[in-house]
């Protein structure tokens, strides 16, 4: 990733934004003003940002930020399009938008506030506009499937690692810290999302918080973790038996996710509709009379964002492409016993998919 | 912390929105509903919540959350006021919010976004309402302070302990992640913040992002750092000397910041301005014809969040009381040769205030 990489996809935002007949875009969504500057993948706090990008149809650019990030900011633009506010910041932000000298800007509707949008509105013309940095995000480069394949492949090192690691008497946050630990220490930034590490019951809870429940000798764990890698996360859930004799339920359980993750991946292919995806593993849980115990969607994109477009679930809309990447993570969950999920991030190829 | 805590906030709450004559409030800020419920500290990205609380002034409340999330809702709240909407989330939120047959509902305008403004405006009467939780909030209780301070004596053992570890040779980097160990393997459930870890000319950036730059003999090292322990936020900030023999320039420099830390420090009392409160370190710097090298606030206020209101800065406005927690942290940046800033966390007390 270097400049110009950063120049290219400032460039197709530009041809998007004259598609759309807009003069001008606000980026206030931090991992699309990442995606198409270098700048800041985080703001600081969810209600606190690190600056505003914006981008001009006819070529011109502007990245609004204070003086925390000026150094940051300079490294990655030239001078001239750096504007660092300090002080009056509203008042700074509206004469920059207004110096641009552009009919409209366009914005986006998911990342800017009720408090911002009413600081601005009266000042300059503002339109809302859903999913232009997202568009171009959704269809991963070569260089961000490469991040990825490395950010998958770390992950697939920590699972291997975890074998040894699940130990009856160890708690779950202990197992949740290891993992952290391997990952960063072996060159991850930090966590895709916290880590589900569930025992037992706890992993019938989709969103289980690791506590201090002990790993049990003959009990399934479920560890569903992730990293940040060169700047793009990764997503694997396992789900473990703990002890030499897997029992004949867990044994079971798992064939018949395994076998749903198998169907959806092996219908995987541009063309396909999201929906589709979902239910050709909803199929396999039906046959099997135990679709009520798959109560999630079959998986999500993934990329600078662990959660992002599409959404492969019974609500979905649209058809995989080349260059999306996708979980795969059918699972089914049984409050008294436990639960079973199994997933895999899967690159939409020209003729069907590869897992990564 | 128990559930009478949450319950106690529910009702101060409850006040406050009779004073304001409003009929309800959507809490959708993660740290403001977790204030008044418990649930969910965080959201799993800034874009994607967690769940929406709802509080009427009447007494009733509604957590609206997705299945994911069920299981940690119904342990903090009664089973009738747990929401759960999977599918038509929109119409499903929009079927609870008119079942509370209020007149209008107010908002929190900077955390709710022009998306999902749009979608319910036109459905319920929404009103903006800033800093109804956060009022709450900057005043913190019995509870909140223990923690807080316990959270601050592990960054003080943290700071301890990195003298040890500040030795030529290691990288900027390392240090960070020495620093997030210590923190996970004594109790921390995460920092913070990113850590700052800048050595030399790095030490001018504030918000110096940790690279690998090694630690010098005879050079500056600035650290600011901090952890969530028990829920709560610290932050510290000390300019570490890597060698015997601090140079003048370091001495003479560190003695100037700590002076005008200090003479904020001894007049930290209820009814100070905010503005007051800067000026102080301000003066300092100004009587060594070094304020322009001074180039940010004196502090912030500190919770659940590590940046939350008051600010103690040049265009604060309001007033210090007993129960806020703020830091005191001047500085004095110099590009080709470093900066300095040294910080400490002060609880307003009736008469003045303590360093946590």
């Amino acid at each position: 990733m270097n400049k110009y990489t950063f120049e290219n996809r400032r460039e197709a935002l530009r041809i998007e934004l004259l598609r759309r007949n807009l003069d001008a875009i606000i980026v206030s969504h931090a991992a699309n003003r990442y995606y198409l500057s270098g700048f800041e993948l985080h703001d600081p706090q969810c209600n606190e940002t690190a600056g505003w990008l914006v981008i001009t149809a006819d070529g011109r650019q502007r990245l609004m930020t204070d003086p925390r990030y000026e150094d940051a900011a300079r490294r990655l633009l030239p001078a001239e399009d750096v504007f660092v506010y300090s002080g009056k910041r509203w008042d700074a932000i509206i004469g920059c938008l207004k110096g641009l000298d552009v009919k409209a800007f366009a914005f986006e509707p998911r990342a800017m506030s009720i408090f911002e949008h009413e600081k601005l509105h009266d000042q300059v013309t503002l339109i809302p506009a859903e999913n232009v940095v997202e568009k171009l995000r959704i269809i991963k480069d070569a260089d961000e499937i490469e991040r990825m394949k490395a950010s998958c492949a770390l992950n697939h090192r920590l699972m291997a690692h975890l074998e040894s690691q699940l130990k009856p008497g160890r708690t779950e946050l202990e197992i949740a810290w290891e993992i952290e630990r391997f990952f960063r220490e072996n060159g991850a930034s930090e966590l895709a999302f916290d880590s589900i590490v569930g025992v037992g019951p706890n992993a019938a809870l989709p969103h289980a918080r690791p506590d201090t429940t002990t790993l049990r000798e003959n009990e399934l764990v479920l560890v569903d973790t992730g990293c940040r890698y060169q700047g793009y996360n990764s997503d694997q859930t396992r789900t473990f038996w703990v002890g030499e004799n897997p029992s004949d339920r867990f044994k079971a359980t798992k064939d018949l996710v395994v076998q749903a993750q198998q169907a959806a991946i092996d219908i995987l292919r541009p063309g396909l509709t999201f929906v589709e995806a979902y239910r050709a593993a909803l199929a396999v849980f039906e046959k099997a009379a135990a679709a009520d115990r798959f109560t999630h969607g079959l998986g999500h994109g993934i990329g600078l964002e662990t959660h992002e477009p599409p959404s492969l679930s019974a609500q979905a809309d649209g058809v995989l492409q080349p260059g999306m990447v996708v979980t795969v993570e059918p699972g089914l969950y049984y409050p008294d016993w436990g639960g079973i999920r199994w997933e895999y991030m899967a690159l939409i190829t020209e003729n069907g998919c590869e897992i990564m």
